[in-house]
């Protein structure tokens, strides 16, 4: 994931009593449907397709950064992997976006102490001058203390933010640790900085491995260098910088945009046998970070969602309705396939019953929220008491955003899930060389595929809709 | 460390009851001594001392791979932090050794699924051509099975070995995993091999921080290309492998040997009043990897040895006899530092009262073990019980090998000791960039500088020696 979704306190009364008009029109989902839910999850946890997808991806594509060959060849194999498993229709729908290529990093103290650092550069970061760029550094404790800075301070310099980020279930501190990445590159490019260098966005304290992410930069013309450190070097470097010398770094970055490059979603659909035109949305994004394999980030989303439908696929008849599992273009640059289905299909989003994306690696799914009609919020609680024995509580107090690209989808007016991951550990991964498939426990990615593949149905099933329509819900409090 | 001493049960009765005439020359510490050592343990265990080293050495110099500009600022340092702790003496002992460098590495499978793979060349590689190096692949299980292979099979290809290491306290695994990194890597050129790969030689099994290390080779005629993958990467290579599709894969190793280097060992000694020409022997190297900043290998024993002695020098009067604190010179390309030693003060074998190097990272010391004459037993026996409450067990029934370096003059006849620390995680580590400073535990840090401030001190005041003589302990089982 780029980004994660947070929410504020809900002040609109999204789960209040139906009005007597509102139950004559309440979605429900059949009680055959749901005993079919029920069998449908029993089977899910024990099912292995989601782990040979997402050891299949990595191993056979491995990296698969937007624009690359490897994304290419994740292309390729995301149509075959659905044809593989059967899928009724598979097609991809073009994303164009700029194309910003990492070809060599290095960095390195030149005084007061000569040595190298461990870092990585910034999506969309521009590159140093060839023979590197040397200049002191100026450290900021945070993004505040750079917002407040007087640019004079900065001018010329590196600037260095440290932001510190503590591993949390729901990974809450990568709002700060994101927003570090994002905005601070670009506050620092303001203010006239010759670089930026942030302490990674991530939790794990004692490895050497630098955690990527995209800049806020938007063209060539705004961009700067900017790397991440790992944490022992952002370590290293403070107490450099505490020393009161002065601190000069080198940096070399062989990196930058190059043009624009036109890539796809790859879809793959379960088709409805009564309503092939209604869609439930499920997905992951196909692309990854160049670091690691992109197993937790996403080629587990990809493979839940993948699974989940096979595994409807596998029931007796079609679903009602289509289950659409899209993996997504270049999530990790600015949500560009999500942004491209959400352009492309915005007419159709009364079509699309209701939707999320899995973006937040393979953890135990711990928590579900829905931003949903009022008259849908019993199916909801249907379809929680079926989700409820695998550990998912239900909060019908939070809205759903839906996930990474497919918020975009919902902003449109989707109605869409959330389905909270256990995310203790994933910033110790993310966008790091240490995403790879070790880290997924093929236990927690079948909860996973449970948690999809019974939403999906019992959606898929349901009489009457969840309340997509333009515009539904703009004011549910959930931020992209 | 580079390599571990490995114990052989001893058929030889060191720990025999003296005899009545032994009896007689029995070598004994005072009470007095005793007490003051028990003092001495007592402001150790608080004492920061140690840990302000590695860190001052670990931020101020870095990486000192040697023979690198690092390892001669490493040189300047200790010169400087003996001087600066108050030693009496300190000085330089040239060391000169084949110089290798390390310049740029990088791996990849170039087919049936191309990516990068994390890897590190092994100390004594030779560099690919320019260009790189394009072959197929053939794995072993094992040291063994590469031994078993028929030459045929492996002519022209890039050897793979997946030895697999288990965490243990005393990291007894490291025996296979050196042996198949220095012995492997001979085996495989022996057999005509393009170029070596083994798994590393470490217990890191989620990071992709490869372990570097040096093979067996002597000279640049007898080496190949030689590297190791981090543990993620050897398994994908594995399931790469184990997809029955022939795989190829490609090296870029720039690397290799330069000449040959003149460093030094850098000696400090704080100066003993009754016999200052005996000497007590600590220390650790002084040189580390390059990947990480030696703080475990082995800026923890550099920093031990030198608290040790400046807690001894702090006491009201100087020690009986010298303690001599040797911060040695290249041990991990094969210990040149430690043989230099040896070979230069091998006249001087009996004037060594007793010694032991630190190089097993900063764990607690949890064994005591000891090489010396057996009339010299009841005054380990002392010291085994001032540090008992330190958490170490006195083992009689095994050798004491002197640690890495003072293996060598242990091999020349020093009585020495071995002090064995919990190397459970060493081996997350070693040889990686992730030997950093935060990887050490102030607490457990000190803990060994009691032990190292104890011994050192008992030693010295000792009525009598511990049996250093030449080639007196050939036959102890203590192998180097």
């Amino acid at each position: 994931m780029n980004r994660i979704v947070r929410f504020h306190a809900l002040a609109l009364g999204l789960s209040l009593a139906l009005s007597a008009q509102a139950a004559d029109k309440a979605t429900t989902i059949p009680a055959k449907a749901v005993s079919a839910a029920e069998q449908l999850r029993d089977r899910a946890v024990t099912d292995q397709t989601a782990y040979k997808v997402v050891e299949s991806l990595t191993t056979e594509v491995g990296p698969r950064v937007a624009g690359s060959p490897n994304d290419e060849r994740g292309r390729a194999w995301a149509v075959a992997k659905f044809k593989e498993l059967g899928f009724d229709k598979v097609y991809t729908e073009k994303v164009t976006y700029p194309l910003w290529e990492r070809r060599s990093e290095h960095g390195a103290i030149v005084s007061p102490y000569p040595q190298p650092l461990t870092l990585t550069a910034l999506g969309y970061s521009a590159g140093t001058p060839k023979g590197g760029l040397t200049a002191d550094v100026v450290g900021f404790a945070d993004l505040d203390a750079l917002k407040a800075a007087d640019a004079a301070t900065i001018k010329g310099k590196i600037v260095y933010v440290s932001t510190h980020m503590q591993r949390q279930k729901d990974g809450h501190d990568y709002g700060m640790g994101s927003a570090t990445r994002t905005l601070g590159a670009v506050l620092a490019a303001q203010k006239g900085a010759a670089a930026y260098l942030l302490r990674s966005a991530g939790t794990d304290a004692h490895s050497r491995t630098p955690h990527t992410g995209v800049t806020g930069f938007r063209d060539e013309k705004q961009a700067i260098p900017a790397a991440a450190l790992s944490l022992p070097d952002a370590d290293q470097l403070e107490r450099v910088l505490a020393s009161g010398k002065p601190v000069t770094l080198k940096l070399d970055l062989d990196v930058g945009f190059n043009g624009t490059y036109t890539g796809a979603n790859v879809i793959g659909e379960i088709t409805g046998r009564k309503h092939p035109d209604q869609v439930v949305a499920i997905g992951g994004h196909l692309d990854s970070w160049d670091l690691g394999t992109g197993a937790i980030d996403d080629g587990a989303g990809v493979a839940i969602a993948m699974a989940a439908a096979k595994l409807i696929k596998d029931m007796p008849q079609r679903p009602d309705r289509t289950i659409r599992v899209i993996a997504f273009a270049n999530e990790e640059m600015g949500l560009w396939g999500g942004r491209a289905y959400a352009d492309q299909h915005a007419k159709d989003v009364a079509k699309h019953q209701l939707g999320t994306e899995s973006d937040f690696g393979s953890g135990k799914i711990w928590r579900m929220t829905a931003s949903v009609k009022p008259e849908a919020r019993g199916a909801i609680e249907q379809i929680a008491k079926v989700i409820e024995p695998l550990g998912v509580a239900y909060d019908a107090t939070k809205p759903g955003g839906g996930g990474s690209d497919l918020s975009q989808m919902h902003g449109k007016g989707m109605a869409a899930l959330s389905l909270t991951q256990d995310g203790t550990d994933y910033f110790d991964y993310h966008h790091t060389a240490n995403d790879t498939l070790d880290k997924i426990d093929p236990k927690d990615l079948a909860q996973n595929v449970a948690v999809y593949a019974v939403f999906s149905y019992m959606a898929a099933q349901a009489n009457g809709d969840f309340g997509s329509a333009p515009n539904a819900f703009a004011n549910d409090g959930a931020r992209d």
